[in-house]
């Protein structure tokens, strides 16, 4: 393989930071660019990692003094187009992995300026790197992270972002209808409708990304302290498992929202690494845009909260589940079966969701377990606030989506 | 019919100020709030339009000088919360009709800077709408404009809104896939995606408008130069229908950009403002986007200059047709049948494009012959600048999309 630059965009995030080392261990040159924004929010947001982590300058020069590699560093904002250009003519990449935007649902939900601010940023962001990669790096391959909570929860199989549809004796391929469930998870459909026009009209090469929810640790991130990862558990950046595996440990009930039967896509650290680099190493050709799954796994809500009671229990904790009223909208009961056939046919490995798993991470809850804050495990950020005091009816019931047929037969209402 | 309250956002444009004048003659109470911002670009990009418009307080007087009715009016931004909230509050409407969006395609082709703007003000301006209904208007309905150019020209019947997917043995009704054919259209496709989701989870209700290419006057808009709409021929906020009629009339050679087989769907003002009340008198229920494809007919970009050419040739001018290369990245050959049956069975009378409605754009157009500046006809922005000087190969072609199948099949190239 020949040695490539890579750029990855958010480089000091959970995925960022895994994915560059990762890079940088395959033998690839890497940079990482990054406004260290999410760094901010936690301070202003009062939230903290479980895990302690240093700050960027140090954990690039404690993975140089580990693994004699440098690892290049732009402190920039990818909204500033200056910052961002200059970064991109000076590092000249092959490929820009893109990481860098506002990545929490309830952020996206807490307030009308968050969800114009999630949405500004990350659709700014991203049009940027595409009008970069046009006029400074037309050959580069942007690899962008998406995420599986797009496509929502269709009564049909999720596909890898195209579909087939046969309609009125004619068919096209066209791409998955998108059913995204909060202002942030819009942004990324946002994001990937205006990636698929540049690759088109601009001939740019691209690979979208819709990831699962990850979990774990890389085994670079895993064992030195300066090179460890962030575990967010709180309401607001927190993951379900994480929060499953903190709560075990404090003796806190495990909180299931609504009903359980909420059906996710997860994947491991450890994979999404190896998924990241799997699409650099095959980009597709100009002008297209090629769309994977990066997930292995699917589970319920509950189905997690029950593997987290199990592992725990066996440790000799004494774990309890509890329902909690759901503070999002969404289905708690539906069909799910998303496709991720693309990653496996390229080679990749899963790691499985095992007890060891879990166990490495109840083993990292227990490690950290005096910086645990209690008062950051509750969702506070209500989907539709007031709704139901306002007496509406159809919330929490399937998406009341209108039939062609139901509208073109609504009576005159005059 | 109960006389109800409309605020027209937007509603000094040309869509917005018809729609303005057909609501308060039928009797609805109309205010309009609008930035003003378009006559700024006017200035700011050195154009006009073909017809002299005043200013919007002198519209309004002569209005009510004319019928006899008042329209409030709100000088203010939707990217301004505190200011919308303020209107809303103060006016207290029924109705919300949103216009008050960037509406060019090669406006927001022109550079970095146009593509964020559009995307980042249409988006933050709906938003702020969806987020003061939820706050201070939850039972309001809002009757949003969209555009048939989000669908794009997929190989099969486009529906309205929303088609029903058989899928390896089960089926659902998911949103009709998009593929906008730029930054703007883009934009549109952020708006739709936003408010189906807000009505999901606030119990909103709205109805979403893919208007085709509008043409023509209404009939409170032809006749007193006080009330006289804009006609917009230039090459930034032109359509085709209005520059081949000036083109015709000054003697310009009708400018067909490509084979001019891109088939666009179209409709007569008249028809825009009746379609708008159909809407507001039968909104959806809460909870619930109800789409609408609004427009009345389709045509080739070639048959609407060959009939211009056919009615101005009648008239005695000496019109000729001549193809210059596109400057936009869109197929010129292509299948296209929309649907557009909804508003028909909610009572719509369609004025089509007769020749007399060519003969009336003509007689404007020789009125205001004066006024043409040839300057403005070409187009000048590019969807793919340097693109061919690159050597990208794919512009022009039919869009390339991936299907799952081949990119699975991407063989590893390590």
């Amino acid at each position: 393989m020949a040695k490539k630059r890579v750029l990855v965009v958010g480089g000091d995030g959970y995925c960022g930071w895994a994915t560059a080392l990762h890079l940088s261990t395959l033998g690839y040159d890497v940079a990482i660019l990054d406004n260290l924004i999410r760094r901010h929010w936690d301070a202003t947001h009062g939230i903290d990692t479980l895990t302690p982590i240093v700050p960027i300058e140090r954990r690039i020069a404690a993975w140089q003094r580990k693994s004699g590699r440098t690892i290049e560093l732009f402190i920039a904002d990818v909204a500033d187009y200056g910052a961002l250009a200059r970064a991109i003519e000076a590092y000249a990449p092959d490929t820009i992995v893109h990481f860098g935007e506002q990545r929490s649902a309830p952020f996206s939900m807490i307030d009308r300026e968050h969800a114009v601010m999630t949405q500004t940023v990350n659709v700014t962001g991203t049009l940027n790197i595409l009008f970069a990669m046009r006029d400074l790096a037309p050959e580069a391959h942007l690899v962008k992270l998406g995420t599986m909570g797009e496509y929502g929860t269709p009564n049909i199989d999720i596909e890898e972002g195209y579909i087939e549809i046969q309609h009125n004796g004619r068919r096209d391929v066209l791409p998955y209808p998108k059913q995204p469930g909060s202002f942030y998870h819009l942004s990324k459909v946002h994001d990937s409708d205006n990636i698929s026009f540049a690759c088109r009209i601009w001939g740019l090469r691209a690979t979208d990304l819709n990831q699962g929810v990850v979990y774990g640790n890389s085994d670079e991130t895993a064992g030195d302290p300066e090179l460890l990862n962030r575990f967010d558990y709180d309401g607001l950046f927190g993951t379900v498992l994480n929060r499953f595996c903190v709560e075990a440990v404090v003796g806190y009930p495990l909180t299931v929202h609504g009903a359980g039967g909420q059906t996710r896509s997860f994947i491991d650290l450890r994979d999404t690494v190896a998924c990241v680099e799997l699409s650099i190493a095959n980009p597709p050709d100009p002008g297209r845009l090629q769309v994977f799954n990066q997930f292995t796994e699917q589970f319920s809500v509950l189905e997690l909260a029950e593997r987290v009671h199990r592992v725990a229990t066996r440790r000799g904790l004494t774990p309890t589940i509890e329902h909690r009223e759901n503070p999002r909208v969404e289905r708690e009961a539906h069909y799910y079966n998303a496709k991720n056939t693309s990653l496996l046919a390229l080679g990749l490995q899963p790691h499985l969701l095992e007890d060891a798993t879990i166990d490495a991470m109840l083993d990292l809850a227990e490690r950290y377990r005096d910086r645990v804050d209690l008062a950051q495990i509750a969702s506070h950020v209500q989907w539709a606030p007031g709704a139901r005091a306002r007496g509406a009816s159809n919330l929490h019931a399937p998406a009341p989506i209108v039939p062609p047929d139901s509208t073109n037969l609504t009576p005159l209402r005059r």
